[in-house]
């Protein structure tokens, strides 16, 4: 099985954009992906393509992949749209990664778009409402919100985590995000004002919430061959772990663990042969902000009910053992659902070649991880930063 | 790069099935499947799944590839949902045989499903129209039908091409499924009924077009180490071409042929070392009675306007040179979307087995041809039996 290496990544501006559509924000991103490359590559290279979007939205709903290759001038290129909900491209990049390990591909193109602000609050309900479960969970009722508000009331009630917990991600977020121009909510917010925002369902409220967001990612995935061709510093793909688990939270045993990120996260530690004590960084999946905690306990970051203390204690600040979420995270750089999943791998790739702009101290090891409705589906993946001879 | 190989494949009946759903009608698929293989496999032995569906419908649109996989027993494997319109299993199946390939997996599940039958025709009409182009060509009041009828009156035009040459497709497709149990429309047509049938969009009539079905297929990949302990005569995936092309019609430089089908059949044709004249079947992408005409030209079965003739001269039919669409076609053993790609592989590994129900005599080599759209997408696979010793 050969190695894959992310040769280049980028994204559009993430926010609220009633003059662009999901083509022209597509285009952005894989302009910035392809001007990322340190030596040019054409786009004729492109052996494949595979693109990540929830794309319920009254727009083109079938076949948008085709739309959006053709549209940047890959013309003909095989392409697939992939849909996992929020993994979508987190699923979209694992395939790209697998095309170039067959020797299928030299070349694959990841990548994710979503447009979701010109729908009305309502339509956007139900919209994301659809990540869920259908038969029982949507149709009783329940909110998006309100599935990850169950599960931070159950994480509340067993570890005495508290709503100050639930604050920090936002305040350590938003302060992150806050360097990043390409955020869609790029400002800072008080421990205060997280605190104390309107519910939007409780215990979550606005700012225990990731907004809304269009968006478009794009990634480059190659074989070493033109990896070390095109780039002096190549990025490897250490480890690509992926896992289903049941869509409705009323279906698993425990509602303070996304059993789907935990075996995504082990397949992608064995894969890479290291454990979460070699990462430098991550980018985790903060839709709401007990996500995020969640996502410290069920990826190793520490024991289960100690995620509260790591944002207590720093551990995942900037300067801590761990940043994490330094783009913004989904809470303030945003979250346009398709396009998180290689959205991540972006922050990941400009930490790797020293160009954050939270920047971490020379990292070598760094992990995305991306989930698909509250937990159907999980995808982690390790990167890791080796010299230029490819001794790692 | 390693071999992949078929080891199983089934489907559910494809019909009008108000009681089921399409976790029911995948379970049946997945056993038919499971049923298939030779010797026993263990549903643990399944790596990684990749399901097709269109799914835009009410019921669970985001994650529904997680929700069947664990529905079935299949509980915390990789899964996603690929989406090209009409070929998304074909799409599906391309990347089971990556995994495979790759390495990444040893046995994959490809798969789709899809429920139409529950929607009022308005909806229906709705939700077929988004697989054509939404920007220009949905919002202009243009069917999905009314878009194959403008290929039919070009190629009618340009080609002298007869509503008795778009008949007979139906009327042979017909005699076929009326010998599969589990067609849609298993009943014959007479060349005077197909002919005189009420107009849909013309030049179509109601016989030059496929049904709107439920249903569900499944096939299993594998590894040939894998492939040989299941089974004395391996069916080896000898080819795999896919490609996208402009999905408006409005958008190509021609009526009367689908760019992504002529990529995808000469990219299989090149993998699998042959060419048309050494298939012994094939099952190709009739939705429309045009759409199967197109298929005999841009695959190379005959050369740009002799289609009406292959049809006229018994070319296709089960007695002739290349019998196609033995299974019925979408035009009578049906069209639930998403099911369509692995439907048509389910019919060529019957056939390469010798145990199609309109069995052609002792084939080696076939080819499924699965379109998304009007043609943004395509895929072709080659299929070759084995014997057991694996010389081909």
């Amino acid at each position: 099985m050969r190695d894959a290496y992310v040769l280049g990544a980028g994204q559009s501006s993430f926010g609220s954009f009633p003059d662009e559509t999901y083509l022209s924000l597509f285009d952005d991103a894989f302009d910035a992906a392809m001007d990322s490359v340190e030596s040019p590559l054409s786009p004729e290279s492109i052996d494949e393509a595979f693109l990540g979007t929830l794309g319920v939205g009254g727009r083109q709903i079938g076949l948008s992949g085709p739309a959006v290759t053709e549209h940047v001038g890959l013309h003909g290129i095989p392409t697939s749209r992939v849909e996992n909900a929020c993994a979508a491209s987190g699923y979209a990049f694992r395939q790209a990664v697998t095309a170039i390990r067959s020797g299928m591909a030299d070349v694959a193109l990841a990548g994710g778009y979503e447009v979701m602000t010109d729908a009305s609050s309502d339509h956007t309900r139900w919209w994301l409402g659809v990540s869920g479960e259908t038969e029982w969970e949507r149709t009783s009722g329940t909110t998006f919100a309100g599935v990850y508000a169950q599960m931070a009331s159950a994480h509340m009630d067993e570890y005495d985590t508290t709503v100050e917990d639930l604050s920090r991600v936002a305040v350590k977020n938003h302060a992150n995000g806050a360097q990043n121009p390409k955020a869609h909510l790029g400002f800072e917010c008080s421990l205060e004002d997280a605190v104390s925002a309107p519910a939007v369902a409780d215990p979550l409220n606005l700012y225990h919430c990731c907004p809304t967001t269009d968006g478009a990612s794009a990634v480059l995935v190659a074989s070493e061959e033109v990896a070390r061709e095109h780039a002096d510093t190549p990025i490897r793909v250490a480890g690509c772990g992926a896992s289903s688990g049941r869509v409705g939270l009323f279906q698993r045993g425990s509602l303070t663990s996304v059993p789907a990120s935990t075996r995504a996260g082990e397949a992608a530690y064995e894969a890479a042969g290291i454990g979460p004590d070699d990462l430098d960084f991550a980018e985790v999946h903060d839709c709401f902000a007990i996500a995020e905690l969640l996502a410290y306990e069920d990826l190793g970051f520490c024991d289960r009910g100690e995620a509260g203390r790591l944002l207590r204690e720093g551990v995942t600040d900037p300067d801590g053992e761990l940043p994490t979420n330094t783009s913004g995270g989904l809470k303030s750089k945003g979250h346009p659902i398709g396009a998180t999943g290689t959205g991540q791998i972006v922050e990941a790739f400009d930490q790797l070649r020293g160009e954050a702009h939270v920047q971490v101290d020379d990292p070598k090891y760094g992990l995305t991880h991306n989930v698909g409705g509250s937990g159907g589906g999980a995808t982690v993946h390790i990167f890791e930063k080796e010299d230029a001879e490819g001794s790692a």
